[in-house]
């Protein structure tokens, strides 16, 4: 168990807490990193139907999942072996059964089945399916949206959460060295992902990294207007320039970053947009004070860019923290105008300050810790526009 | 764009046979793996909602995404850049504003807000908000399931779908032995992994490596017996064993395989399982014909095992070929009891046999293509317990 078992107990606590003031009784959690969150559970199986339901009159919740997860459970999570329940193998990937049949008949069992019930109406593997099946099986509960509670739960870290970020900092660090000592003119683009994988996971003599749950973006040229595209074996020629957006993790806690990089002399439009995006975050991390609202934070962003001519249409980053595929962000707070969420000390972001044009882009990115004074990098790439 | 044009035509067509026989006149896609099989969408963009809708009368689908998403779908579809659809940052995990209103605004704008839509209603991303969503921005629309329309019409594959294949399985040959190669006493299980990654990516002379949907799972010991769990920082020790079950991956394609490796003279238990397990795979692909059903081909690998005094409850494996994370099955075929799908020339399973009993597990599996006269193994590490 990565964290001691007090720590599990105030984080349901502080859930149980959000769930009185949402009016839910029973919490159904299907989003991963929200069941790592509450029990540890930490294996790549939520690929099939998983849940953990957090009872707000019980100290542990249960974890609900495929027979051949059981035993991950069992050594990975804080629970007592009867509060971990399989179900067989017969309902995975069934067109008859379904696993929410399953939960639901539990929940009766357990006389839970006409309580005030919160589900996670838009998390990543909570389906329209399943939620078809929980109405069908429990047609005397009640409902209720609590797609984000737990992610609020996690919008604070604990020092040890802070501790295993600085940890995946160091492996981002390793990782974006290693972009740039691998990119050049005849190299292929598989060849630095290659690259990044290797010292993401190799770590350090300390300690090992674990998977991120985005993998190396690594659009080249034209493409730097898409954020999203991964890599290909095309070999880099001579006047490339590419973004690099990474992370390293540490027991399933990120810090991403992003760098712009060229080989050989970039276009002068490349090199003014770099210079405005690093003045920008530049500027937003020197003023960043707790007490500021998110919207705020986006508002240095957009005056710095808007004297240089700029103005960027999507936020300017996200809360990040543990997570699993295929996201590292915390889904909660957003660095735009309307989100009104305060800054406080030990909240994590990740300040996205990428301008993508219609032609090129550029990313300049940093995972940053609220503090009691401003804001600290969590790691220590310099920030400028890579030239080799 | 990696197929030609024909071929997604073709795509297109079959899918819309199989729509008239669903009775769905307009379906949305959400399965990144079914957008990707119908346009050649490729970005890691699939944590935003994002669709492909498929009208049964036009050529083209639509795809629609978040704005800084078009450009990839500009590049990697084979859509003019009219069907191509982009909506604004203010969607993207928002409490007010949902993607999937947008969605329906646009089948709406379209006339298409009175027609029967197929939705895939337990894919990954599809999530019960999506559905409410959907619900209630085309009131007179008629829904019906239409979860896996798509993954059916992938069931059987493209000579230049095996190509890829193939490519993914030269892959899985290279990770394999990365794996074993750097196994050993002192070594952490992360470096393993680090190994394993490098050669999945880095590739062959000829072409690089895609990520895979699912990270490399290496339990140990005890953890054998949880099929699912990845790798922590702990040093191998002599006497210790592990399965590693992996995959290539070439464009999406995927050839996965596991073996099982030992440091050391491992427990004659352990032995005595790979024993059964290797002849009880050996005589299913040995024996495997086209025009078997599903459950025969289990049946087969069940009376071998029963023979030696053995009984897997899990199924025996699934259909494979294109996928996202988190899964590279295909979520159609199982090689289980009441499947009754009949193999045909280029299917492509992952044949499964691992076993976990208690307290440990053994895996040696392949990923296997159906052929005229039987069916054949795409990779080529020797299936042995590896001891080193």
């Amino acid at each position: 168990m990565m964290f001691p078992e007090d720590e599990y107990m105030m984080r349901m606590n502080y859930t149980k807490q959000k769930m009185q003031e949402y009016g839910v009784e029973v919490l159904i959690v299907s989003n991963p990193s929200n069941m790592y969150y509450l029990t540890g559970y930490n294996a790549w199986s939520f690929y099939v139907h998983q849940v953990v339901v957090v009872m707000i009159d019980q100290d542990q919740p249960l974890w609900v999942g495929r027979e051949m997860d059981a035993h991950s459970a069992k050594v990975t999570t804080w629970l007592d072996d009867d509060h971990i329940i399989p179900y067989p193998d017969e309902f995975v990937q069934s067109s008859i059964r379904h696993p929410m049949d399953f939960v639901a008949n539990i929940l009766a069992e357990l006389g839970q089945g006409e309580r005030k019930i919160g589900l996670e109406m838009d998390a990543f593997y909570f389906t329209a399916m399943c939620y078809e099946r929980m109405l069908q099986g429990l047609p005397n509960a009640e409902f209720k949206n609590s797609s984000t509670l737990v992610n609020w739960v996690r919008l604070i870290k604990s020092d040890l959460e802070i501790e295993y970020m600085r940890k995946a900092a160091v492996l981002v660090d390793k990782a974006m060295k290693a972009a740039y000592d691998t990119v050049g003119v005849g190299v292929r683009e598989n060849e630095v992902a290659a690259a990044i994988y290797h010292a993401q996971i190799a770590g350090t003599a300390d300690f090992g990294g674990d998977y991120t749950s985005i993998v190396p973006m690594l659009p080249t040229n034209e493409n730097t207007a898409s954020p999203h595209l991964t890599w290909t074996d095309r070999k880099y020629k001579k006047g490339d320039y590419l973004t690099v957006e990474i992370a390293g993790c540490y027991e399933r806690y990120h810090a991403p970053m992003a760098r712009t990089m060229a080989l050989g002399e970039p276009p002068d439009e490349i090199k003014k947009l770099a210079d405005v995006v690093k003045e920008g975050i530049e500027t937003t991390i020197a003023r960043i004070q707790p007490g500021m609202t998110a919207e705020e934070v986006e508002d240095i962003w957009s005056q710095s860019i808007a004297k240089r001519g700029f103005f960027k249409d999507s936020r300017l980053g996200y809360s990040i923290g543990c997570s699993y595929p295929p996201d590292w962000g915390e889904h909660t707070v957003s660095f735009r105008k309307g989100d009104l969420t305060v800054m406080q000390p030990n909240m994590t972001f990740h300040l996205m300050p990428g301008i993508w044009l219609d032609h090129y882009g550029v990313e300049i990115t940093e995972s940053i810790l609220i503090t009691e004074e401003g804001c600290e990098t969590l790691a220590t790439t310099p920030r400028d526009l890579y030239i080799k």
